[in-house]
């Protein structure tokens, strides 16, 4: 009997003993947790097995004919080899490194250190393929010659070939003439359209995620083998220019006769300009981006589209379409491949969007049988609340305070922005952290909400918001339009050359834009008849760097131990990143349309009475929040000890 | 019992008595070849199943809301009813008359009086749909409510919506609403995609076939609902002026840099061109028409939609695609609805293009037991051999000089264009008819057969197309050139200024262009062994014209009896129109590509061979012609006898 080979697989370092004549592939299916990509299935047509030899090469076969033809001179001396066709032989061992973009699963690190799995199986695949070059006696036509390809290696039927790419066919499948044969690599969206032939052999494919916010546009480039993210660029929505809200713009489109043009350009020119420096970032081609997949709320995605926005704007808030789209990046002007496709996840209900859509795929607590409350805090927060038996899902106008804007020195999360503030509650003096340690240009979104926690927190405002009128202090003032504020930062200490303040009216706004989440969410809470929900998920670009302690303090979500609190991170672009990399999380966004309900609270009368006792911190009936109730007691405890030892020292 | 009333039918004339409470629709059913169009189903849905009561209005029920809502108040006035709500009652007659846009079945006459009949059932259909005014407890999305109204009154499950007509949905939708719902009229492709939708009921939708020849464009703008030709347009193929023949513009695209971007250009705006004039003539909306149908060779086929097509054009003469090809109108600038299509029928084989398939669509010989010879007379001649047993299909370069292009006095089918021409035997003195009676100004194509034809007959040119050198006649004279020519009408009866004459040169030409033809036939004949088809079926815009003797004559086709020679008329643009009004040809095309085998004459030894021997009138081998022998002989014996005659008088 032969002897047995054993074979090591990096980087999971798991071990086979596999018999004599044994392929490195066949080797790797032996071992549960290894995964590598074989598109022809093991046919030495694709090169997408490949791994790296790093020891024991003697082992194996000799480099086939198809390693040399597909592998580069310096893939092969840097010991590269297609797993199915190196076969193990003497017995000997073998250790091979299987290398990210031939391994078919993939990770998404979310912010609490928690990974998202996922199988990598975009909907854009390249496919090596070989044919006959044609004769007088083989006067099949070039299309069907490549449709005949890529049906006997890889057992694909595609039914359409985009007309652009038909035009330049008869040249690209020539260029590459290997003995009695071309060859040429073949682009195939959702594995029936051919949207780009090259010539030889090609592997590089690109895709986006794109999250388009009402305030902050953000393009993730990834690598459609590896489910790397190669560069990512982020700016302001340039239609900020006719209003900061999305009911602003809805009116600008409105009012001017060329305004929902104007808009649309505005943010597909925006978009461009992301690809651009993802792009020159990266150092690649963007023909070879092969797909964006874009989430947003239901305005952006309208507005995107060049869709009418109106009748979503209004009562009774219809969308033009749920279903998700699929269209030609030419057709909308999307400085990728032309060939290539911009997909929209689809969108729930009336403006919960693309993007909640996007976070409930990741949250997965429609799935789940803890009843959980998810809030995507934005401009418009998107609540969703319950479980597997039922979730409602609704959408909070909470403008844009909570991420800092239209607050006196709110500014966005950039170097010298207040990011951390906590108030002593005995000096009431207070200490910040601003990002990158620079002196202080003003409050961005989590720096606003800590502000408002500890003013509470330490009874400078009480629980209507309001400034004490009996605390005598000299940070507490009358400003030159006789409104209360109180000073966060002298002036001598900031980066500006104002002292930084948080007025009456800046603490109103936070007030209202927490109550919007708050009511919306309790409104679901109450039809769905839950009191104490099992746990609370936060997901929004900026939800990362929310202090819990303070966001709980002011009400913005449920009372509940921090340890049910979980943050998602940006889980609107993270589910984008996943519907690129999965082309099976495509029907799952369509089953997450049917398992969840959508709720409309705009304009009903039980979202303005919830409301109204939503504007108190945390809330009308304190003894909703109890674990609120017990810190405020403990810190203003704390100052009257403080004040008490003080007063003998 | 009830008593029964008498109804009938026109046109056709048909009487059915049926019970009380019957509907028109119904009892139109129970007879056999009345077909009464019915969209919904009888639901009162669709309006399409409208008829005219002329007699015993009193003997129906009244008119139904369905009715005052779909019919005009013209209509109504004119006795309009929807045949599905009309009950006969009371026993009385009733005569109706069901409209041509009514009925389901149409038909179109071949040249030579046989009619083609065929289901209407074009890919676009217009579906008049009732959906409720959104709320804020139905809150169901735009699209959906649509998709939703065809699923429930059509049974029509619509896949895709075009990206432009989403875009005014949420306006078109709305615009037209009666009491508690909107209504609206969709416009639904092949069944799947939505690519328009107009607010209220209209029922007009126009489609366009559309047949490129090298030479000849023509546009005949059709009725999709009656089936009727509205209007027709042809102008002279834009693309002459880079080469008459198909080879110089190939050379023009190779050799130019915008070569084939410029010949692209060109055939599209000449499209284009006759696109405004027939919608100008028949006073219609460009918006309304949907699809263009379209057929010509394969290179029309490349150079329209902008594929490479050098590698058709030469050895082994590979085709881009076979497939049938559906592009968006407005990704080729066609100026139809910017969101209906084009659609190209599929190729056949190499130089075999969609205008032969169309041809084939037609003749219908593939599917018979006859051996049959098909021959589409262009400027490439495309012919098909065989029967239901085993088909083969080629391409003859023929040239243009059988369409009386570079020919000498060669003139377009125009006014005044010899058409027939007849040589006295015994004197040698021509008689001929012009188009329209006009004095001559040249010969078209049939003329220029007729032409040879006669001048062999009389044996003023010998077997191998050369003027008899012993003949003395002062129509035969030599030129300034210093080549023979012989006069058909002088300077006097014309209407140019020269003596119409047919040269040496121009014998040669249209020998090579019949030999071309007849070598093809010959090869496929051979291949099949088949030495005495049955019957030979002629197409071609211009084969209507011929006269069939004298195209026999010169052996244009096989030697046969008169009876057994059809004409087919312009027969690729009758399958185009085919196509147009029944989908379900679609399918049939795709049969014929498979059902017919490709057979590559270009450039073999055996067409060599053949097209040699066929340089001859009628061919080398005389025998192969017995009737024209015999009649040869006959046209000879007059004259003789004439001759005679003279010299006895």
């Amino acid at each position: 009997m032969s002897e047995e080979s054993r074979v090591t697989f990096y980087p999971w370092e798991k071990v086979v003993d596999v018999a004599p004549d044994t392929t490195l592939l066949d080797a790797a299916e032996r071992e549960g947790g290894m995964s590598i990509e074989s598109l022809c299935g093991g046919e030495g047509m694709c090169g997408t097995c490949k791994v790296i030899v790093d020891e024991g090469e003697e082992n194996l076969t000799e480099p086939s004919t198809a390693d040399t033809q597909i592998l580069s001179e310096d893939q092969l001396e840097r010991g590269y080899r297609l797993s199915c066709r190196a076969r193990v032989q003497g017995g000997g061992d073998v250790t091979v490194t299987v290398p990210p973009d031939s391994q078919n699963t993939g990770g998404i690190v979310l912010t609490e250190g928690e990974e998202l799995e996922f199988d990598i199986d975009p909907a854009v695949k390249k496919y090596h393929v070989k044919y006959p070059t044609p004769t007088l006696h083989d006067n099949v036509a070039d299309l069907e010659r490549i449709e005949q390809a890529l049906a006997d290696n890889y057992d694909l039927d595609i039914a359409a070939v985009d007309y652009e790419v038909q035009r330049e066919l008869p040249n690209d499948m020539r260029e590459r003439e290997v003995e009695d044969h071309l060859e040429a690599t073949a682009t195939v969206y959702e594995g029936r359209e051919l949207i780009d032939l090259q010539p030889g052999y090609e592997e590089t494919a690109y895709g986006l995620a794109v999250d388009i916010g009402t305030t902050t546009v953000a393009v993730y480039l990834v690598d459609l083998k590896t489910g790397e993210t190669e560069a990512i660029s982020s700016i302001l929505n340039p239609q900020s220019t006719q209003g900061g809200d999305i009911m602003s713009r809805m009116r600008y489109a409105r009012r001017n006769d060329d305004g929902r043009e104007e808009l649309k350009r505005e943010i597909r020119e925006g978009v461009n300009e992301c690809i651009d420096e993802v792009v020159r970032e990266a150092g690649i081609d963007r023909e070879d981006i092969y797909e964006g997949v874009f989430v947003g709320n239901t305005a952006m995605h309208h507005l995107f589209l060049g869709i009418e926005p109106d009748y979503v704007a209004g009562s009774p808030y219809i969308a033009a379409r749920e279903a998700p789209i699929e269209v030609k990046a030419r057709e909308l002007g999307i400085d990728i491949n032309p060939s290539g496709y911009v997909y929209w996840l689809p969108v729930s209900g009336g403006w919960v969007g693309p993007d909640k859509v996007s976070v409930l795929l990741v949250a997965g607590h429609y799935d789940e049988p803890e009843t959980t409350v998810c809030i995507d805090i934005g401009t418009n927060g998107e609540i969703s609340v319950g479980n597997e038996d039922e979730m409602l899902v609704t959408s909070a106008p909470a403008g844009p305070a909570l991420e800092g804007a239209e607050i006196s020195h709110g500014v966005r999360a950039q170097a010298g922005a207040i990011e951390r503030l906590t108030i002593d509650p005995a000096t009431l003096e207070p200490t910040y952290e601003t990002i990158e340690g620079d002196a202080p240009n003003g409050l961005c979104g989590s720096g606003v909400i800590d502000a408002l926690a500890e003013l509470f927190a330490t009874g400078i405002v009480d629980q209507r918001g309001k400034f004490r009128d009996d605390l005598e202090h000299p940070r507490l003032r009358e400003n030159a339009d006789g409104e209360d504020e109180f000073v966060l930062v002298w002036a001598e200490d900031a980066a500006i050359e104002d002292d930084i303040v948080v007025t009456q009216n800046d603490i109103r706004s936070v007030q209202m834009a927490k109550a919007a989440i708050q009511a919306g969410t309790r409104v679901l809470m109450e039809e769905l008849d839950i009191e104490d929900p099992d746990r609370v998920l936060l997901a929004g670009a900026f939800g990362n760097y929310i202090e819990k302690t303070s966001a709980m303090t002011i009400g913005l979500y449920p009372d509940m131990g921090l340890d049910e609190v979980v943050s998602l991170g940006n889980a609107a672009g993270v589910g984008a990143k996943l519907v690129l990399l999965d082309r099976n999380q495509r029907p799952e966004t369509e089953r997450i349309i049917d398992e969840v309900a959508y709720y409309e609270i705009a304009g009903t009368d039980i979202f303005q009475e919830k409301f109204m006792e939503s504007m108190y911190l945390p809330h009308k009936d304190f003894d909703l929040y109890p674990h609120v109730e017990a810190r405020v007691e403990d810190r203003r405890a704390d100052a009257t000890r403080a004040a008490q030892k003080g007063s003998d020292d």
